[in-house]
Order: structure tokens, then C-alpha cells, then sequence
């Protein structure tokens, strides 16, 4: 997806140029894994012209392997993206009809041949919420991938813009059968899921502990899934955000582990899910101490905060780094 | 429609920003009446959101009175614009599937009150090209403006990518009934109207002044148009092109009248066609010779060529200047 | 005003380009009415060339009707300004000497035809210190514009870099009989109207409530005021700023009802008192509730100084959106 | 003086940046002289500001003393520019009313301080423009520049918009008397002295080499200088001009000898007079032989005009390099 | 190699920024065959910090395979680009002392497993010139290709800031008993090979056809290469230049047949040399028709010189058309 | 010393431009004590190119005298920074090898001209980590310095990717014979001079007030330094650090006095020590009250921190506005 934004802090409607970047849920964490190391591939549909390969470009550049993207439709998807600062929100406009994606057809991709080899298969609630290609063309994925042997995480990321929370359900609960580890924000599971958290109010910042921990009991319960993570931002101004996470799996099966604690001087949260989920990917692949896979994955989607543009470019090394303690932003020189 | 264009002469996939201009051929023509002091209104349908705010903002701005514009349909249509320089010629992405005028439908815009006090009506081919409903709001457009006794003038403005030669023969042919002024380049009456100037190579930026006389001569009788005015551009390359326009009316009315010749260092020849029709109406509504009209917005559009962007930002004291002779670019100080 | 900054937070001296933003007191009000919907004129007198061109579109470009705007003089109001940061304040560089607004003279501005079927007169208290000629046109406005039967608000706005408080109380005092609604921030009453609020260090960021509430009291009791809107802003440092205000009005009659405080992260203060003014005069013109149109004004005038320029690019339902508690920063999407 | 120009070819009222350049006549000949490593030392008088500092600074940057600059006054001077293209000139916007040299008064300056040690004293036909101060400190400074042994060159540079040519010639006739090398372009002489060059029209781009021979040696006999020197501008275009230069002096007593011709795509023909002012200063310092003198003046001035902003960026090696032969634009790798 | 540009034609002691691309000989040859569809591998030695990353990137980004770039030593090569204009010459900087590929290590490169399967090695005279390391590495390289059955191509890109004419015919002339096809330009068959055009006066932009025909005969016939191009560029100045080549083979083995010849107007020239290597190299894999390869490399390599930076961002597409008699630069819509 | 950056928050592999600044320990002091009027000449030594050129521009454009600088050898150092924010620290990558100052031979300066008249001497601990032959140059000069009645400080400085601490303590703990103030900051005593602060933990932004008396204590009476001045720095995060220092001298002779603490939003964190130290200086040349030079030196490097790029570019005005509470980021105008 082509990402447009004002420079710094200009509204649309003072802009005269805008920065592009190239983003979007699973390419993002296609990103973010080649940095840590994982080989990874990206799978979507895009146009056969000019920006249609700078997006290629985009995801080759930092080293994920596009070979699988599929060339053919009239046009990429296209946010706008305004960045918000202190009372002033961030603002997105998406500009995503009829793009190559959401007209991608069940069949077009071999998803066999796509997962000879791997390991992992990781979706996003934004792809279904595209149409009925997409939404088909999932389905195929996430049962190929299951019988193939592939572990599938699914991050909810309800979009209100995209679709009503009826439409999501319809969808989202059934496909969660195929679903292995279940990553969701603050609101996502009640959006997408029908599932509510007791007792907290987004838009005030305030996070109750325990309401999160029996969501995630409850999800685990209702879809069976092998590992529950639910991302907790506190927003306190579109500046300045509390960041955390909290995990529920096979060892930590009644009380969810609770990360540490970030608080975070925005420069872009775009992406942070996406980061988050990518680290606990990669952690999850090497790392048995699921407790240290959250960490590390809280960590990384914290730096990923202070990067501009979807993609987050931190190295493991950086990330370990800030695990360790080393938070404190001094000049390394 | 939203325009981007990577700065300088970087190409598309090179690019990390885009500078943003509004254009679009009837826009483009509004806002230079609004420079040469015409009050001009421009008629579109622009979605809700703010990037549809800031394209109503960007003609406010330079004085064309948006009153009439609509605001509905989910985006704008946009266009990617690579400038190119010597033999590697500008490349256009259209990006306008979906668009807001595009799906205008028949009946959305009351004409009469739109063309009342008004007294004249310019549209271009572009248009109906963009489908169904923008083809027939035009048609009522065009007879409407008619019946209430306005002039019509149509630039011919043939775009390959929008539509074939034969679509195009079959929608515009029946508007030219509706038409007294028609403005075409050197592919357009063929590719429009099934008109073929002789022995011109556009390629080869060779013109054969004797064959479009005969072919401004064809298209006045086949069509009854009171003038028709064909724009000759001679394209040496994307850096320096030759440009002369000729006119055949009441008065010319047998050998069209050619005029002078610039030869130009591009700086941005988009919007050239637009601005040359632009200062023939507004020459045509204030001076009675046509010649002078015709020299006027040869001179204008030639101008137009070398600013940034798809507006003409010319004052009718300039262009005069540079009718009497005042093209060698000496600074005034 | 032209106004030139260098861009981020480099110094003047630093700056190999400025930004060009265009405002100034009254301009700003005028665009944030336009913005709430208000339909506003902008009176002044700007120079025929370029620059005064590009300062009308400025304006117009963001709805504002410009059509009594003189065009004459030599040259425009500009004024440096470099944005500081933590400790280091912004700086501004006033370069007005002999502009055009400077050397209006009486009489030039027909005013009754200006306010013809107007119902508010807003000014500030830079155009007196421009000048004789400023000042006079200012007093035949308030005149008039009472006499007319429009309501009439003046933002003190004491600027001590163009005049000295003795001067600007032999001014400020008079014009007061003809002021409906009297806007000041902490500082203003002191410098302009010889009325200072006790136990106050405006360079502390400490606000003594109490004292504020008297200067509003005595405020109304020696002018006769209506209303009077005091500004409160608690500079913690160049990037940190506390926000309220309070309001005396005929219902608020003794103890002047104190708004929300907000704590603002800011990308550029200036304009804010403008913007304050404007959501005054926009919900008095529609709003019977005095407090809700100061929490209005309020939450506008915080939405301002998260946007870089002068101007307030804000929606109603924007700011209706802080005030129903959505100050969070959360994007929408 | 500052210099404010929109980036590129963007047209003033496309502008939302400035690039900031310092310049004006007098200062580019002083930082060509330093790039050519002469001892050079600007005289002006600039405001305590920061703005003010900072034109200090950009001519200390390129080795300028800036030891007898006066600091005072209200504001700096400010040319806006326009860059033109093709048959689209250059736009000047002058702002320079009230600037801080604009009300320089008489004495001042201390010029006998200021020559001390010196050899030649050069100053332009814009600063007796600017006012009665600047005058009669220039009338000063010649004076005592004479006295104390210096050479005078002055370059007439007469600006239209600054003074009518009737003043001109009042002012400037008797200051030739304190001349020794005076330089002209085409059509300084008429508008500055009343001497006309037969049979050239400017705006054409002919140049009648036996016209401006004359011209010469008219000059040279009305006033007596020492050497004449003309520059002779060819504008086919904003884009590419022809450019030349005669001399006249004691061994080219009878026909002025005409230089090299270049012809030079622009990128920027600012300063290109004062190059050459300077070019020739610096080449009389040290240089016997006139001829070779003149040449290397035209090769300088001939690649200022490649150069961005008012500023001659280049050393001696570079124009030595030209005169031999080197214009062939070949990268040295 | 990290090439840092200033923006537009400003000029090194101007700039505030620098652009950077990434660039240098072999690697603009295999990004140019990555966009012509040819897989290419590009091998050097890179930092291991993340401007080595960076460079790494955008080979990646253009699909180059860098699977074979070593890791390693203190810093990556820079050169400083200063882009001229008419009479003033781009000027170039080196600054690549200790880079990392300059102390490579003979043995370093594995070059049995990078030739695995390869059909073609290309270097050019600049890796030699770098060091006692790089050279030894080349030999080993050239001679295992050879032996492995790849052909050799060598651009023979003389620098005479890297080492005088007699070290680089030392190093090269043994060298050539490894090529099968050399290129060369105007001047470097003289400084690398000790073979001089007859009649030839390159800063004059002269070109003898008949000398550089004797030029590449005597090359062939003492080299015994199987092919010998040379790319011959008349540069009128730094902003247009003319620009074909000569191609002598088995085919055309006593007269080499001559190119098509452009005339172009600069954007760019840097990499020309190498574009007209890497097209040449990716016809020849493909076609028969030796000329026809020779005039797709001088199309390719002429397009070159329209885009900013050292990489030719052309498809064959592209190229063909120009080939076709495209190079009149109208816009495609 | 180049620097070059990364525009805004972006990172090293991100980046399409870099900003250029000039700097460097030493130069850094030298620029600042020119702003507060002392008169002061920086020593180095640099390439003879446009960019040796440019970095000599830079100091002269901000009043250093730079007729000491040697210019010879092959290269300026640089070092890339990116600028960090929140968790993610700035990062620094030094590219320095055989550069100019590196490679300076012992005797090619001759300090005893260079010190003739001269009141002061500053060296960091930059310099003598980058050779054998700096730090042979740097022991010349601090024993010239002494024997010639200079005041000598020396920055400590110690960088732990130029040498280890063993190195560091080898070499400076004999240059601080020649020290009269010596200047620190957290960790330098303990790297370079194996001096260890009790009960600190730098990453955790905890300062131990006594354990930095003791530390200063024990550095003076170890080294006899007539002064010890330590900045202490809190690292919250890169956006936001705690600022203040303490000093020991003649008066301050047993407890070190602890200056005010700032608590800063960060701009530019780099250069921050040196503004401290040229303050200091600065302040002692005309301060006898050493708490209050202490105060000048914090609040001015407190300032620097809110400044782009490695210079300070702040006047005495105002370092003494914020002394007298002015850190309130109020606007003046």
C-alpha cells in the first residue's frame, strides 16, 4: 500500500508535497522479520506499472523476498496519513477501492507452492475486511497452511473504516479456527470477536489489568488458540503513549504474563501492531521462554514508534539492547 | 484531480516524495480565465474528505468560484506525473477507477442555474471519457448551454489510455452538434472525429502546415462549427518543443490563420492545451479580431509551458508583453 | 502579513530557506470563521504586486471573502519568526515599516458598505499600534460598526515591540466605549488598559485564579463591557504550555466561569489567541450557552497550536470532538 | 540585501518557500574578489538583528571583511526573484523601502579609515539610488577614494525601478568625474549618462558591434576615463543568452577590443554584471595586459551565470581553465 | 559506493544538503541488467555498519542480488558530485581512501562458487586502480571466469585521479589477455592501453570517425578480443552533449559500424558509460544482431543521461521505443 | 569535521539526503566563544578541496579566525549521525581514518605563533585518540601554552569507538600536567583518567551528588588542577535529559558548587559539552564570580541542546535571559 503524508506536522489541507512510504499490516511484518533475521516472503497482488513496482522495490530494499507477488489489477491502495500531535489526532484516509488487491480472485495464488518450505503464515484482519476475493483467497491460505504444518498467527486489527463490527464477526469467527496465535489490541477482540474487556475506556488512557487478562482467558477458551497476545496502549496524547502487552499461553495458561511498560514520545505509532507482532514471531522461532518473546516484542514495537513510516528498523541487537535496560537514549559514540 | 509528480526529474521509482499540484483540463482552463480577470466557475463532484477540500482550495485560491462543485463519491481521481527530459519523454499514471466524477451520475448538477447569467460553456474530451454518468451529465450540459444561448467550446483532448479511438468516435462525434468552438491538437480530430491531417509525422515533429489547413477546413464543414483552432506542436524532444497554433473562422474562412511560432524550453508542458484554450475564449470575449485572439493565446499557453504545475499563473499584461515581442527573458528590475 | 521561518528549529542564522506562511491578527479570525462555516471578510490593504497577490489567495484559498481588500502601497507586513524549543523561546522579527496596511489612510476603506447586512466587527490591537493612519481607520470601523448595530470584539493583543504600554493606553482606553465583547490574555490589560491581575508571574507559568477573576471584574465595571474573555497560558517552557481561559459575561456576572485546562505538546503557539477569538465569535453566533462557547473556543484554540502557520485548519465537529474528551491521540481509521 | 526566491521555476504565487540568498551589487564584486584571493572589504549598513548578522555572515563565510560594516537601522533590504524560463523573464520585487543603506547618513561612514592601505574602491550606479544619505556618503567616499590614490571603477547598473532616467543622469553625470574605470551593459549608458548605442535593440538580442564601439569611445571622450568597459548580453531566452565584452583604454585607444563570445544556457544571471566587475578588478590588480583581462572578466561572469544566487563561486584556476579552452563541460574524474 | 550530491546546480562550498545515491561502475552495470530482466550479481566489499547496509539496499531495491557482497572494514567509498551546467563541468571528489573495498584481501572472494552457473563477468579499469588487494583480486577473477567459461567484458574507464597513465597501463595491459570484449571511451583506450586516436580534440567535441576506426582495429588486432566498443561523447558542454558509439567484431571486422548518433540535453551523465556497457552486455546474451545490440546500448545509455544519479531505471521497453524513433519526448496518456 | 544526518527522525538506511553541518569538539568551542564576542582561532588541519573549503566557510561565516588552519592531506573527517528520540538512542558512526587531522605531522604548526598574544588555550580528548601525530602536535601545544602564560583546559572526552580506556589512560593522564581547568562529564573521569564516580548508574539517569564531589575532589588533588567542572547529565530518554554540572576551584574548595538543573526537551544533544566548556571559558575571561561562570556555562549549554547541529549559536543576551529565569519559551514580540 502507498502511503502519502504531509511533511512534519502540516494538515492535508496546507500540504504541497507528500512523503511517500510503502506499508500496510502483513508487509510490514514481512519488513520487520527480514531485519531480525527471518527470511520472509510477502504475498499481495499489485499493478504491472511504475508505482506498482516501487512498492516491490519498497519491501525488496530492505530484504524480503517478493518473488510470490502476484502483478496484475488497475491500482495500489492508498492511505493518506496525517500526523497528529498532543490533543490533535492522527488522521487516515483511505483511498482503496477496486485496488489490485481487494480485486485479487480465490485461485490466483498457488498457496502450496507459497508455503512449500515454511514455517509460519501470518494474516491480518485488514485483508478480509477487503472484499470477497481476499477474504476467499484467506480462507484457501489459512486451511492450506494448517494442513501443510504451518503455524498461523492472525492479528484482528478491526478497521472501522472498512467494515461494521457485524460484517467483521461474520467473517472473523470462523476463521479463527485456523488460527494458532491471536494477536489483538485494546479493542479489537470486541470489534472483531464480540468479546469485551471489563471495565476500561480507550479514549482515557486507562487500562484495567484484570479486565485484559479475562479477555484473553476468554478467548483462549471460546477459539482454542495455543497463545492469546493483546497489545495495551494508553493514549494519552496523540505525543505521548503508554505501551505494554500481556500473554497467555500453554505456560502462562490463568494469568496472563504482563510486559514491561513503555512510555513512549511518539514520532510515528503507525505500524507499532505490526512490529509488535513481527518480534514475537521471530522470538517465537528461536526462543523457548515465551515471557522473553514478549519482551522482546514489546521492545521492538516501542522503537518502532520512534521510526518514521510503517516499516520498523531495528536490528535484534537494538532490540536486546533496550531489553537490557538501555533506554535511556544516550549518544552512542 | 490530484496530481504527483516526483520532484525535479527523478522517475517514479525513484522517488521518496511527491509534489502535489490540482489540475485537470477544465480546472485548468478556469483558473486561467480567473487570472485574465474572467470570472470563471468550474464544475465538478469532489469527495467529502480533505484532500477533496484541498482541491476545491487549490481553485478558490487562484480566484475561480466553486459554488457549483459537488461534493460526494468516495476519491478523487489522481494522476502520477514523471517529468521527462530530453528523449526520455513525461510518462502519466492514471489513477482515476472509481473516481468522484466518474461516478457522477446524470441529473446530480441543475445546469440552469449553473448557466444562468453565464456566457460561455467549455468542456473537454476527457470528460465522457471517464464514463457513463460524466457522459451524460455533458450531454445535458452541452444542450442546456445551448438552449440558454451560450457559447460552447469543446478541446477535442484525446487520451488513449481512457478510451479507444473507437469509443471515442462514437461518443464525441454526436456532441458536436452542441459545439461552436472547437479546439483540437495534431492527433485529435483523427483520433475523435475520424479526421486525418496529411503527411504529418508527429513522432518526427514534422508538421505539414498545408495538411491541417485542409483539415480545420474538413472539420468546419463536416461539423459547422463557427472556428475551429488546431494547436501544432513540434516535439524536438521532452526539453524543447515547437509550438504555433492555427485558426479558421467567419473571417478566416478559407486558409486558416497560423500563427507565430515559440520555440520553447519546457518546463512543464502539461495543461499547455488547456491554457491555450483558456485565453482564446477569454481573448474571444473582449477583442474582435481573431487573429489577435489566436496570437493571444498562443502566447499564453506558450508561457504556461514553462511553470510548474497544470495552472496557468499569467496575466494578460504578460502575455500581451510577450506578444510585442518580449520573449527574450531579460529581467525586469 | 508575510510571514518567513526558518524551517524546523534552526535558528535564523542558520537558514538557508524560510516558509512561507501568510497571517496576522485579524487574517487568522477571518480563516478560522471560514473554517466553522462563518462567512468572513477581511478588511485590509496589501500592495498590487505578487507577494500581495499570493497573501489574497492566501486567504481566499481557505474561503475567506476578500473582495474589500485595498490594493495599494508598497509593500507587505512581514514578519521573521524562528520557533524555539525547551528553553529557547521563538523569536519574532517584526519588519512592517511603511507597509502597505501601515500607510492606509481614513477614509480609504468605505465602511458602512463593508458591514452592510454584517453582524460582527472583530479587531485587535496591532492595527492601532501600526500607525496614525491605521488607527484613525479603526476608530471610524468601531464607530460605525456600532452605530450599525453589529456586535464588536477587540483582541487587546499588546505587542511591546511596537509600542510602549503609555502610548498604547492613550489609544486602547477610548476605543474601548465602542467594545462588546473585550479579549485579553495574561498580560494584555496591564500593558494596554492599565489594569493588572495580582499574584501573577506570567514567566513562572503560575496562574493566581483569583487574580484573574478580579481583572475580569474590574475589566467589565470600567468599560462597560459585556463580555470579557481572558486567555490564560501557563508557559512551562517553548515546547509545554498549559491552556484555559475564563469568561465574564451578563449571566457570569461575578465569578467568571473558568474552562477546561489543557497541557499542550506545542508545534507552534502563534495564532492561538486568534484562534481562541474566532471559536468565541463562531459559538456566540450560534451557541446560547456562554460556557459551552468557551470550552468551544478553548479546545479550538488548543487544536491550533498542534498546526504549524498561523491559521487554525480545524473543523466544528473537530473540535467538538476534543471537547467530548477525545484529546487522546488516537488515530482514526 | 536578502534575496528571496520560490524554489526552482515556481512562480511567486506558487511559492510556500523561499530560498534565501545574500547579494546585491557591490557585495557580489567583494566575495568575487575574495574567491579570487584579493583583500576585499564591503562597506553597508545593516540592521543589530539576526537577519542582519546573518548577511554579515554569509560574506565572512566566503572571506569577505566585514570589518567596517555599519550595524543600525530598521530593516534589511529584500529583492524577491522570480526565475524565469524560456520566453518567461526573471521577476524582481524590490522591498528595500526604509532599508538600514537606504538611511545611511553623511559621515558615517569614516572613508579615510576605510582606504587606508587600499587601492581600489568600486561601487554601482544602485547605491546613489537608494537615497540622499547613500548619495552623499558615495559622493564622499570618491572623493576621498580619489584623494588618497585609489582606483575607482564604477558600474553604472541602472535600475528603472528604483529611479527615473532624468535623476539618474542628474546624479550620476557629475560622479563620472571621480571615475577611472567605468563599466556598462547595453543600455546603462543611455539611461545613466544620456549616451545612446546606434542601431542595437536589446530585446531582440542584435547586437551592433560598431555601435557600442562608439558608444565606447564617447564615453571614454566625454568623461575621461581611463577604461570603458561593456558588457554585451545576447537574451534569445530566460534560458540561453549570448555574452560578451568590450574595453577601451589607453592601448585600445581607438577600437575597443571585443572579447570571446559565450553562449550560455542560465542557470542563474544574477550577479553577472558584478562577476564581471570583479573579475576585471581583480585582473587589473595583477594582470599587464588588458586584452587578457577582459577575457578572463567574460569567463568569469560567463560561468557566475551557471552558478545559483548572486554569489560568483568560482577561483581563478576555474576561469583560467575556461579561457583555455575548457568549456566543454567534461566531468574531471 | 556512496555518491553525495548538492541539490540542483549548487555548488559544494552552496550546499546544506547533500543528495545521496549509491553508485560505481560494475554496480550501475548490474543494476542496469537487473531492469533489463538479466539476473546479475554484484560483488564488492561493504562496512558492516549501516551505511554499508544501505548500499547493500539499494542494489537490493533495483534486484541485484547481493548474496555475494563481503562484510567488512572500516568504511564504504565516497565521491562527492558537483553538477555543472553549460560552460561550468560537474566536478567530482573522491574520497575513498581506506574503503573497504580498497583493502580487500586477494583470496577473500570465493570466485569459483560466485561463477557457479554464470554466463558473463564484467569489470571495469576503475577496481585496479583502487589497491594492491582489489587488483589481485581481479586478476584471480578474470582468469577463473575465463577458465570457467564465462565471458569477460572490461570497460576500461580510465580515472586519472586514481593513478597516472603509466601505472594504469602496467596493470591493465596484461590484464587483457582475459577479455573478450573491451570497452572504452574517446580517451581511455590512449591513458589505459597506450593506444591513441588519430585527429581527435575531445574538448573541442571533435570527433574523427576514421581515427577511432584505426583506433578500435589496432585494439582488436593487438588484444585479440573478440569485440571492441567505443562509446564516443561530444561534449559541447556540461548541458548537451552528442553521443554514439562504434562497435567492431567478428562481423564487422574491418570497418566498425557506427551508431545512431543523439543529441542530448543532460540531466545526468554520470553512469552513461556504464548503461552503455550493462545494454550492450544484456543484448548481446539475447541477440544475433550485433548492431542492433550496439544501437540498444547507445539508446539505453542515452536515456541514462535524462535521470538523476548513477543507476539507469530504463526497461527494455523503454529502451525499444526509443530505438524506434520515440525520442521526440510526448507525453504518453 | 562533516557531519552528516539524516533529515528529521529518520534512520541511516531510510535516508535520501543528508543535512550538512560542521563541527567537531574543538571547532564547536571556538564558534560559541565567537558568539558571546571573544575573539577566538581554531587549529586544524584540512583537505585542500571544496569541502576542506566549505568546512573553513562554516567557522568564518560565525566570526572564527581560521587563518591558522593547515590545509594538506587527503580527507575531512566525518561522522554520520541520526538522531534519535524516545527509547532509540542518536547514533553516531565515525568515518575518520587518514584524514587531514589524523594524519598532521608534529611541527607543522607552530604553536608559538599561533599563541602569540593569545590568553587561553582548549583541547578535548577527541583529538589526541585520533594518531600518533595529533597527539605529538597536542602535547607540543599544551607545553607551549604553559611556558607561555596561556590558560589551558582540556574536555576530557572520552570516546570509546576511537580508543580503549587503557589507551586513553596511557595518553592523558600524563597531558594533565599541563591542565589548569579541567571539564568532564559523567564517565569521562573514569575512562580516561581511571577515576570512578561512587553509587551512579548512567543508563538509569540517577546522579549521585556526592559521589561526583568526591570524584572532583579527588581529580584535583590527584592532577592539581586549579579547576574541576563536571557536567551531569540524566538520560530519561533521547527527547528528554536532565541538565546541570558542578565545580570545584580555589573558592569552591571542598564541596564542589551544583549549578541549577535544567530539565530539557531535546533538539540536538551533540555538542552540548562543548558549549558548556566555551562558556566556561568565556565567562572566566571576564567573570571572577565562578558560580555564576558556572551558571552562564549550564544555562548556555542548556540552550545549545534546543539547537540544530553541532555549533551553539546563542548570544550572551540571551544565556543571561535564561540565567534570570527567562526558560519559559515565552515569544518576544
Amino acid at each position: 500500500m502507498l502511503r502519502l503524508s504531509p511533511p512534519g506536522f502540516l494538515r492535508f489541507v496546507q500540504a504541497q508535497q507528500f512523503d511517500i512510504f510503502y506499508g500496510g499490516g502483513e508487509a510490514n511484518v514481512a519488513v520487520s522479520l527480514a531485519q531480525f533475521g527471518v527470511e520472509s516472503w510477502f504475498v499481495t497482488r499489485l499493478p504491472r506499472h511504475e508505482i506498482g513496482e516501487a512498492a516491490v522495490n519498497a519491501l525488496r530494499r530492505y530484504g524480503v523476498n517478493t518473488d510470490a507477488i502476484i502483478r496484475g489489477g488497475d491500482r495500489i491502495g492508498i492511505y493518506f496519513l496525517e500526523t497528529g500531535a498532543s490533543q490533535r489526532a492522527s488522521k487516515v484516509l483511505y483511498d482503496r477501492t477496486g485496488s489490485s488487491i481487494a480485486t485479487l480472485q480465490p485461485g490466483e495464488v498457488d498457496w502450496e507452492t507459497v508455503f512449500e518450505g515454511g514455517k509460519w503464515f501470518h494474516w491480518t484482519g485488514i485483508t478480509p475486511a477487503l472484499g470477497k476475493g481476499p477474504r476467499e483467497a484467506l480462507r484457501e491460505a489459512a486451511r492450506t497452511a494448517r494442513r501443510m504444518g504451518l503455524t498461523v498467527s492472525a492479528d484482528l486489527n478491526y478497521r472501522k473504516k472498512l467494515w461494521s463490527e457485524r460484517e467483521a464477526q461474520e467473517v472473523m469467527v470462523p476463521l479463527m479456527e485456523h488460527v494458532n496465535l491471536c494477536i489483538a489490541n485494546e479493542e479489537d477482540a470486541e470489534k472483531s470477536l464480540g468479546l469485551k474487556p471489563r471495565g476500561t475506556d480507550i479514549e482515557q488512557a486507562r487500562i484495567d489489568e484484570a479486565g485484559y487478562a479475562e479477555l484473553a482467558l476468554a478467548m483462549k477458551h471460546r477459539f482454542g488458540f495455543a497463545a492469546v497476545a493483546i497489545t495495551l496502549r494508553e493514549s494519552f496524547s496523540a505525543s505521548r503513549n503508554g505501551w505494554s502487552a500481556m500473554l497467555l499461553d500453554e505456560k502462562e495458561c490463568s494469568t496472563p504474563y504482563r510486559s514491561t511498560r513503555y512510555e513512549i514520545e511518539i514520532i510515528d505509532r503507525v505500524g507499532g501492531g505490526d512490529a509488535f507482532a513481527a518480534a514475537l514471531i521471530a522470538a517465537s522461532l528461536t526462543e523457548n521462554d515465551s515471557r522473553k518473546a514478549l519482551e522482546f516484542a514489546v521492545a521492538a514495537s516501542c522503537l518502532k514508534q520512534t521510526i518514521p513510516g510503517d516499516f520498523n528498523h531495528v536490528s535484534t541487537a537494538e532490540v536486546q539492547s533496550l531489553m537490557a535496560g538501555g533506554g535511556s537514549g544516550r549518544v552512542q559514540r
